[in-house]
């Protein structure tokens, strides 16, 4: 049809305004430009932009000023890096077509179940950047708590493993390790992947950054080297030293989980199914063929009782079978923070200290990380059964362990030290006891509201572990920020919650 | 504490830049600024903008360019109206608040019933616009469907009314009407006030733009007169004429339900909870005591089985008993479109032939007003009970009614003309037969596609009523457009659709 041709003409310069939405992609449009009139562009529609061979979807803004001209065009930060635009480039601007699987996601809002090639459709429009952040809440939304069943579970799985890169090694056994979060602190990983690494096995560790957390094992794994690696620099690494730990995100592994995370950020929302598809889907496209999974449990944890914990273990294990993943997951104390860094620069300074074997290292975050090695030695049946935990010590303690780490910082961009924060502030017990309950959430909500994540030196250094007696005036954790407005903030916060930690009066 | 001081000195001077995010409050800020720093702001932060007594929360959108100065910031243009900007004011910039109605959210977003409390903070927090579009979403997409329950529907409904303004009458019975739409070009309203009021009773009818329908009532009374007027006008036109037809969202009445339309927008979702307390609660805010509800029902109307209509009415009419409303709902024929036109000024031009008893008339429209406007009389107990129809239709014939219409009208600021658009293309049978189906959410969705309800001449002239025999060649319907563009994309969709019309052929 000839008028069809109109919408192909419909050329823009770009013009670069430097805007960052943070990676929803918008697209700022005169309001009286032709091609909003011949479009009939309005606020909040949605359009395609071409440049070359690439394509997104996003968001119109108008800008109803001089700001740029008419037949000029801006895009957000995360835009203009998704086309690779340089200032001057012309784009092409249409009407975005409808997006066919918003009638699968209203079905799953009303509450019906969704087949695998629904879930198929969603994922890859999701990973394809159709869907705008409305649209994304409420996918996560119509998702979250247990309203996936196992055999959705599986499809989601399944697509965001399929919409995305799936890495192939040379070697048949790959491992891997996760924890499902919500203890602060809990940074194993780069301790079990040095470990593991030592011993021989091949473990390329991709890791996410916080969601609601105040650090992920990214965040915190950048503060001693790069970790942002495409998937031929990973390879390399790994290749050469069996194991890394870089940003799952930029591998290109199950992109739609990267889209996902973004928004259950800010929503603070807990989806058993999501959570399963996020974990295995990164597993199983980072090349993965056994999985330890560490599941912390306590009152104050992600996962709050041991039928809860046991349900999710169950269910990861039997879709991980599903998906060719031999998952063994374990049930993990969850009553308080492990280590006493919480924030990415504090975690990482607990991890150098074990690693080197220091004498004050934090003996629970070993403890851990020895019995997670352990098990992934005795899983890969390098070990024989029960021996795992030993010989993950012998490589600690020797020192081994610690030179595969360096060498492992080396060959992804080179070592370097943690920050340290320019203010501190301890919180100190306005009364003598015995503690014997931490509030683990409201902790993270206080690190958090210190500045960690962004802030990569902020954060808490806890000091009052369970069962510890304090006197009156003895510091129990210490704020780190960098700036002192949100230090102010975070002791608000902490002043306004007097049940972060629970003392019994000592008689 | 004098750390908090520190937040009260963050000025920054006001840059106007005219983008317009659709409501969504956005504050620009540089990246590198020391307001950044010192607070920790990130993109997709939620900060408090304060200018003199007016405040709002708002989403960060860094700027990394020198679009703005690093002492400069710039609001989107909802904020920048929202708060009474000028260009070169002091506005200040705190952190938000954390919103501790989220934690209510996630409760029901998890699937537990709220409280009338709970539903209240949820309310007023998002009438004052603390709900990012991630959180609106996300407790849209939660009340979806049927998941809000009888007392909950009661809870939202008074909440709504509660956070807003409530307009107060001298008179004991006020009038009011809706329906529950979905049916293409059902525009009664005018023609029903022009008649009550013509009538004698009060009846101050405040309407809503289109959710995601091709026009709303206050859309197409828009084509008439202004229809965004403030309470005080409002009230002024209805002290002089007994009735108006304005945009209820101008008025402060139930303005969480404003926040929630726009997102449903986009979303297309329907909730019979948000439905009722929508309606209802707008109602109530504007003063009504006795309220007709028009629910058409037909397979693809809004409501398409006589029993989901049937539980509607009832819960429609319970849920009004319980805030003070008398609510009489009746249920109506849905099958296809009502009148000719589907589109703000195209409904326009129906609503004006039939108040003016042209012979061209499109007697179903009028015959609907009829039937509302006399159960309406008959409610108020004005006429004796079987009268009322007979009553509407001597004020309609006698052209009272148009009198009053005009007056109305005149008193909202002036009568006008709606617009003709500049591109119309006719939709032709390709084959002889009788029509025997019409799939009204298609139809609108083409409407909408050919620009309305943003577009107001643009939408969809309807020729075949269900019945009609046709001849291969026969104009069905005509696309109405104001640009090229979104007429093409009108037909590219009509063509991928062939069961917009269903033919039975003729022997």
């Amino acid at each position: 049809m000839s008028m069809h041709n109109t919408q192909n003409r419909n050329l823009l310069t770009l013009r670069h305004l430097g805007i960052d939405t943070y990676q929803q992609h918008v697209v700022f449009i005169r309001s009286d430009s032709a091609v909003c009139r011949s479009l009939g562009f309005a606020a909040q529609s949605r359009v395609e932009v071409r440049l070359r061979d690439r394509v997104l979807n996003a968001t119109v803004n108008m800008v109803r000023s001089d700001l740029i001209g008419a037949g000029e065009v801006s895009l957000s930060e995360s835009a203009w890096r998704h086309l690779g635009a340089q200032a001057g480039d012309q784009v092409e601007l249409t009407i975005a077509a409808p997006v066919q699987s918003f009638s699968h996601l209203r079905s799953k809002v009303y509450g019906q179940r969704l087949d695998s090639p629904a879930l198929l459709e969603i994922v890859t429009d999701i990973a394809a950047g159709r869907y705008s952040d409305l649209h994304l809440s409420a996918f996560v939304t119509a998702c979250a708590g247990d309203r996936l069943d196992l055999a959705e579970t599986v499809a989601l799985t399944k697509a965001m493993i399929d919409v995305g890169q799936r890495l192939r090694w040379s070697v048949p056994q790959i491992m891997d390790k996760h924890c499902v979060g919500g203890l602060p602190g809990n940074r194993t990983t780069p301790i079990v992947v040095a470990i593991v690494a030592a011993h021989g096995l091949v473990i390329p560790k991709t890791s996410s950054r916080a969601i609601t957390s105040p650090a992920g094992t990214a965040d915190t794994m950048e503060m001693l080297a790069p970790v942002t690696l495409d998937s031929a620099s990973m390879r390399r690494v790994v290749d050469q030293e069996g194991g890394c730990v870089v940003w799952g995100a930029t591998a290109g592994l199950s992109p739609a989980d990267d889209v996902l995370v973004r928004v259950e950020r800010p929503l603070e929302l807990d989806s058993e199914g999501q959570l399963i598809a996020s974990v295995l889907s990164k597993k199983a496209a980072a090349g993965a063929t056994h999985v330890v999974i560490d599941i912390p449990v306590g009152p104050t944890a992600k996962l709050r009782s041991a039928a809860a914990a046991e349900s999710l273990r169950h269910r990861l294990e039997e879709v991980g079978r599903t998906v060719g993943l031999e998952v063994r997951a374990v049930i993990s104390d969850g009553t308080q923070p492990v280590g006493r860094g919480i924030g990415p620069a504090l975690e990482a300074w607990d991890v150098l200290s074990v690693l080197r074997g220091e004498a004050g290292a934090p003996a629970d975050l070993r403890q851990r990380s020895l019995a997670l090695a352990g098990l992934i030695l005795e899983l890969a049946q390098s070990v024989p059964r029960g021996l795992g935990v030993q010989q993950a010590e012998v490589l600690l303690e020797s020192g081994q362990a610690w030179r595969k780490f360096q060498a492992i910082c080396a060959a992804q961009g080179g070592m370097r030290e943690p920050p340290r924060a320019r203010y501190t502030h301890p919180i100190t017990a306005s009364r003598a006891g015995r503690v014997v309950r931490i509030d683990n959430r409201r902790l993270a909500r206080a690190a958090k509201l210190a500045g960690a994540p962004q802030a990569s030196a902020a954060g808490i250094e806890y000091l009052a572990p369970l069962g510890i007696l304090v006197e009156a005036g003895q510091p129990l954790f210490i704020l780190h920020a960098e700036a002192p407005g949100v230090l102010a903030y975070a002791l608000d916060y902490i002043n306004s919650q007097p049940d972060i930690l629970t003392f019994e009066p000592q008689s």
